[in-house]
C-alpha cells in the first residue's frame, strides 16, 4: 500500500463510495476512555452501556389527576384519603374505597385504577364515577420506560441534551465516554495572509483553518489547532513530520495538486505516511488524499474553502465518529424530489449545495469550489452519482443533512 | 389580556398555530448588540449586515494550474514567466506570450485566458495548446464571491462554522452579535430528588433541569440557572417573583395542570404576569402557558419531560431566536412519507418523535408524555392535524428536524 504516491497515475482515481470505506477501514480508532460529571457528556460518544440502577419509574406513578381506587361493584366509592407526588404513603385501599391522587404520585398497592378527575362528582366523602372503569388506566407501571439492571443507553451513542435528561432521570451522575480526537489543521499556501493586515496583490486572507476550526468545535471537537506554511519543500516536509506523531488526525488544506509547488503529497510520502488513496472520482474535492501512520489519520484536502468543506462533512466527519466509537458515522442522508431542474457539469460524482424546503430540496448558485458564500444558506448536500446529466424537477435525489442548531 | 387564568375555562383553549404566533408576538426582544472576536462568533446572531471590505477573490485568479495567455492567431505560445500562488508580479503578455501558473496566483491583466497543464505539450519555451480557446476560462473574475462594499452575511443570520469561514477569507476580525437570553429554568414538585441521594418510595429524581440546561446549552445558550421549588404556594410565588426580574426568559416546569397543587398558574396570575394563552389544543403539552412580565417571557412548561421537551423544540427554540432577531425561527420542516402505519390516539394536534430514515420517517414507540427515552432515539418530530386517525404507510406528514451535530 505505501509508496504509491504519483501524480502521473491516473489509474488510482477510486470512487465516492471506495474512498469513504477505505477511511473508515484504515481511520484510526481511539481506545482511551474518561469518565465525565453527565453535566458535561454533551457530544461525547458513550464507551460503554449504561445500565439503570433503578426502575423508573421507580413505583406505579399516576398519570392524571383524579382517583385512584380498588374496584368495586358499583360505580360510588368512599374517599379516605390523599396522595400528593412525592408523598410516601401507602394507604391500604378495600374494595370500594378510594383516594384523591395527583398526577406522579404513587398509586397505593391496593389500587388498580385511576379515574380521571373530569369523570368524577365529588360529593363530601362519597365520589361517583360516570363512565366504565377498567383495570389500571392512567397508571404507569413500575418500570415502565426502564428496569434495574437494563441498558438505558448503547455503547456508540453520540450525547444529545435528551440523554442527559433521561440519565439524569435515573439518577445518574457520571458516564463513561470515548477520549475525543486531538485534530492538527495545517494549512498550506504562499498566498495566505492573516486577517488584520492589508493585502497585497496576488495575496488573499486564510480562511481554511479558521472555517475548519470552527466547524469542528460545532461539532464538540474543541481540541484543535492551526500551523500554517509557505509552499516551501523542506519546511512542508519538516512540519508534517513533526505535527504527524503529536496528533490523532492531521487535516492538511491545499498542496496535494499537481502544480510544481503542491509539496504536501510528496512529502507525505517522504516521511512515511502510508498512502490510502489520492484522488476521487467526485466533484468537488477530486484531489483528495488520505493515509495513515502511527495511529494517526491523515487527510490532504483541496485549498479551495468549498471543496475542503465538502470534504470534511463526507470523509472527515465519519472518521472522528469512528475515531470515538460512534454507532452511527456517516450524517444522515434522506431522499427528497429536487425542486428545479438542474443541469450536472461533469462526469464525476457531485456533492452540491443546497437547500430543504418543505416540499424538496433545491440545489443552490454557486457551486464553484472556492465558493463558500453558498454553504453559508445550505443545510444539506445533494449527491449525484457519476454520470448524471439532466436532472429534472421532482426527481428524487439522496440528500445528505448538514448538522445545525 | 390579563388576569384570565382560569383553570375551569376551556373556552381558552387555542390551536398550535396560534399558540405559535402568539408567542412570536408577544414574546420579548432583545435590544442589547455585543462585538464578539469572529471565532467565538459560533451560535450568536449578526445584529447588522457584514459588509465586505475587499473583494473576494481580491483579483482575477487562476482556477487551475495550467497556463494563462494573451490569446494570440495560432496554437503556440512563447513562455515568459510564471506566477504562483502568493507572487505579486504582474508581467506584461503580448499577444502570442504566455506565463506558467499556478491555482490561486493572480491573472496577468494582460492575459486574457488560462489553459489547463493536462491539455498543453511543452518544449522548452514553446507550448501547444491543443484545444480550442475561449477567453476567461479558468479564471475566477475579481469579486466574483462579493464585492467590496457588499453584504457579506445578513443580520438576523445564525452564526455556523461555515460564515466564520467565509468572513475569515474576508479578512473580517470581529462580528457585531445580539446579546444572548438570561434563562432561568424552574423546576416544581414535591416528588423530585437530586442525583446523587438514594429514592425514597413516590420520588423520583430531578431530570427536566438537567434536561433543559443540556438542550439549551447544545443550542449554544450558556447563561441558564437551574431552582427547584417544593409544592408549596408562598414559596412558588416568592420564587417566580424573585426570578422574573433577573432574567429574560424563564422556563418553569410542571405545576401548571389542574391539580389541587399545581401552584404555579395561580402564581403567575397574583405576581402580575400577563397570561397570553394557557392550554392548547395538542398532545403532548396541553397544559402550557405562555406569560409575559416586564420584558421578560415566562413559559409554563409540563413537568412529563417528553412533553417539556417537545414544548420547548416547538415553541421556546422559536422564541429564543426571535429574541435574538434570528431571520428562522422555527426549526425547519419538510413533507415525508410515513415509513409504517400509525394510529392516532386523540383528537388533539399532536407532535410525535420520530425518526428519518433514508426513504422516509418512521414515527417511534414509547410516545407517552413521561417517556422521554424514545426523544433519544428520535430525529425529528411529525406534526399530526386536529382530528387525525389511521395515517397509512406511504402518506405524506409534515415532519420537524430536530437539531444535530
Amino acid at each position: 500500500m505505501a509508496h504509491i504516491y504519483d501524480t502521473k497515475n491516473k489509474r488510482l482515481m477510486i470512487d465516492t463510495t471506495t474512498a469513504l470505506e477505505l477511511v473508515l477501514l484504515h481511520g484510526s480508532v481511539n481506545t482511551n476512555v474518561l469518565e465525565v460529571d453527565l453535566k458535561d457528556g454533551l457530544d461525547y460518544v458513550l464507551a460503554q452501556d449504561v445500565i439503570s440502577e433503578i426502575d423508573m419509574p421507580p413505583f406505579r406513578q399516576s398519570a392524571m389527576d383524579g382517583y385512584a381506587l380498588h374496584m368495586g361493584d358499583d360505580a360510588t366509592y368512599t374517599l379516605v384519603g390523599e396522595v400528593k407526588a412525592g408523598d410516601n404513603n401507602n394507604p391500604t385501599l378495600q374494595k370500594g374505597k378510594a383516594v384523591r391522587i395527583f398526577t406522579g404520585a404513587p398509586v397505593p398497592i391496593t389500587a388498580n385504577t385511576v379515574v380521571m378527575q373530569e369523570k368524577v362528582t365529588v360529593e363530601g366523602t362519597k365520589i361517583t364515577i360516570e363512565e366504565p372503569l377498567k383495570e389500571n388506566t392512567n397508571i404507569r407501571p413500575q418500570g415502565e420506560q426502564i428496569k434495574l439492571g437494563g441498558v438505558a443507553i448503547n455503547k456508540g451513542t453520540t450525547i444529545k441534551g435528551v440523554h442527559i435528561g433521561f440519565l439524569a432521570s435515573l439518577g445518574v451522575t457520571k458516564i463513561t465516554v470515548c477520549k475525543k480526537p486531538s485534530i492538527a489543521i495545517i494549512v498550506t499556501g504562499n498566498e495566505l495572509k492573516s486577517a488584520g493586515t492589508k493585502l497585497s496583490y496576488g495575496e488573499i486572507y486564510e480562511s481554511n483553518g479558521a472555517m475548519l476550526t470552527a466547524v469542528l468545535n460545532e461539532l464538540g471537537y474543541q481540541n484543535t489547532s492551526v500551523i500554517t506554511i509557505k509552499d516551501d519543500y523542506g519546511k512542508t516536509k519538516k512540519v508534517l513530520n513533526d505535527t504527524i506523531g503529536k496528533h490523532d488526525l492531521v487535516i492538511v488544506t491545499g498542496g496535494v495538486s499537481v502544480g510544481d509547488y503542491d509539496f504536501v503529497g510528496k512529502a507525505f510520502d517522504e516521511i512515511g505516511v502510508e498512502q490510502v488513496f489520492y484522488k476521487v472520482k467526485q466533484k468537488p474535492g477530486k484531489p483528495l488524499y488520505f493515509g495513515k501512520k502511527e495511529g494517526a489519520s491523515i487527510f490532504g484536502l483541496p485549498g479551495n474553502p468549498a471543496a475542503a468543506l465538502s470534504c470534511f462533512y463526507i470523509y472527515v466527519y465519519p472518521l472522528l465518529k469512528k475515531y470515538e466509537g460512534a454507532e452511527h458515522t456517516s450524517l444522515p442522508s434522506i431522499s427528497l424530489p429536487l425542486l428545479s431542474d438542474y443541469s450536472v457539469k461533469g462526469t464525476q460524482a457531485q456533492f452540491l449545495k443546497a437547500r430543504i424546503e418543505a416540499a424538496g430540496v433545491t440545489i443552490l448558485g454557486g457551486q464553484g469550489s472556492a465558493m463558500v458564500r453558498a454553504f453559508g444558506d445550505a443545510n444539506a448536500l445533494v449527491c449525484l452519482p457519476v454520470n448524471s446529466t439532466e436532472i429534472k424537477k421532482g426527481q428524487i435525489v439522496k440528500t445528505i443533512l448538514l448538522p445545525f442548531k
